[in-house]
């Protein structure tokens, strides 16, 4: 098991039909997540490509997740979290902490993207707007968002399968302002396996 | 009045406090529409970075759109449309109609978005998601999502004011494909007026 430390991301390579299990260790922790197509970064994970594609805004087991040139990249194979997710929010960056009154430097996930694809000696071309596992954004009268505690328990997990050769990136969401990762607000670590 | 072709792109320069009046000449006509920083196109409107703003999915009339920067750059200012808009659906690309079974060339907004900025000698860094205007995509049970007429009439129109010297770029949809610009499937021009 590899761990994405709390408020901190981590990427890895996938080959076309490996599956990554992300497990929600603590429960109610956010885990922001890319994939790019591992022989063109300017290929990836697309949510507004994969809303068209599934026909949802949530997808849920059997939906393949589609690119920005419309082609699967990962398909949900399992899931045991409640099938919650979104689709809908940015990852959350400097800017947001400003706009809550934070002052100074605040974890966020589109650094920990870019600090991941670094680790990698990678670099994403843009932040795409992240696949947001257990992350409870419900959308009520079919406009208002709110912002929820995700509904994950402790060891539930989701597992994704690759498409093609690709990187995957995730971010345990350092969030700890609003309760999107739970009423505590104390982000904790995830984790992820690799299976053949 | 500025006409936006039909199946086509048209972009302009639009200063900080001056207002795009986007008409539906015909009724029915889907127009995406990109807001970018003239002072900076990788600092360009987000649909994701928006709807975290403004709480819901549909932007109305009072709502300011946010770049990926989450500073202001386009506030809906009126709209005597019906309320109805999409932030959900990516721009159409050649890889959608493909997919729908077209072969050959088909026009799209994404093709429209870069063809338009090239003909004010810029380009943008990639293909935002769109404001896709008049675009009618409701969510049902809070996670169906359905691509359906849209319910604007003819000279309707939505007024946007820019909150920085902005490019803003249209296209008018070209889908013929599935009755997202109408029951006729048959796309056709709209209209843009520039006001101080």
């Amino acid at each position: 098991m590899i761990e994405i430390p709390a408020r901190r991301g981590r990427a890895l390579r996938l080959r076309n039909g490996q599956k990554a299990r992300i497990v929600n260790t603590n429960g109610q922790q956010v885990v922001d997540t890319w994939a790019l197509n591992a022989d063109d970064l300017g290929e990836f994970m697309s949510m507004e490509h994969s809303r068209v594609a599934i026909g949802r805004i949530i997808p849920g087991v059997g939906d393949a997740l589609v690119t920005n040139k419309r082609r699967p990249i990962l398909t949900m194979i399992e899931d045991t979290s409640g099938g919650i997710h979104d689709t809908l929010f940015a990852a959350c960056d400097r800017w947001r902490y400003e706009l809550l009154g934070h002052q100074g430097h605040h974890d966020n996930c589109t650094d920990n993207l870019a600090a991941a694809m670094q680790e990698l000696g990678l670099a994403a071309p843009e932040t795409p707007a992240p696949l947001n596992l257990f992350m409870n954004i419900p959308v009520l009268d079919g406009n208002r968002v709110e912002a929820r505690a995700p509904v994950s328990t402790p060891g539930s997990y989701v597992a994704l399968r690759a498409e093609m050769d690709c990187i995957i990136a995730f971010s345990a969401c350092p969030q700890d302002m609003i309760p999107i990762n739970g009423l505590a607000m104390r982000p904790t670590e995830a984790h992820v396996e690799v299976l053949d």
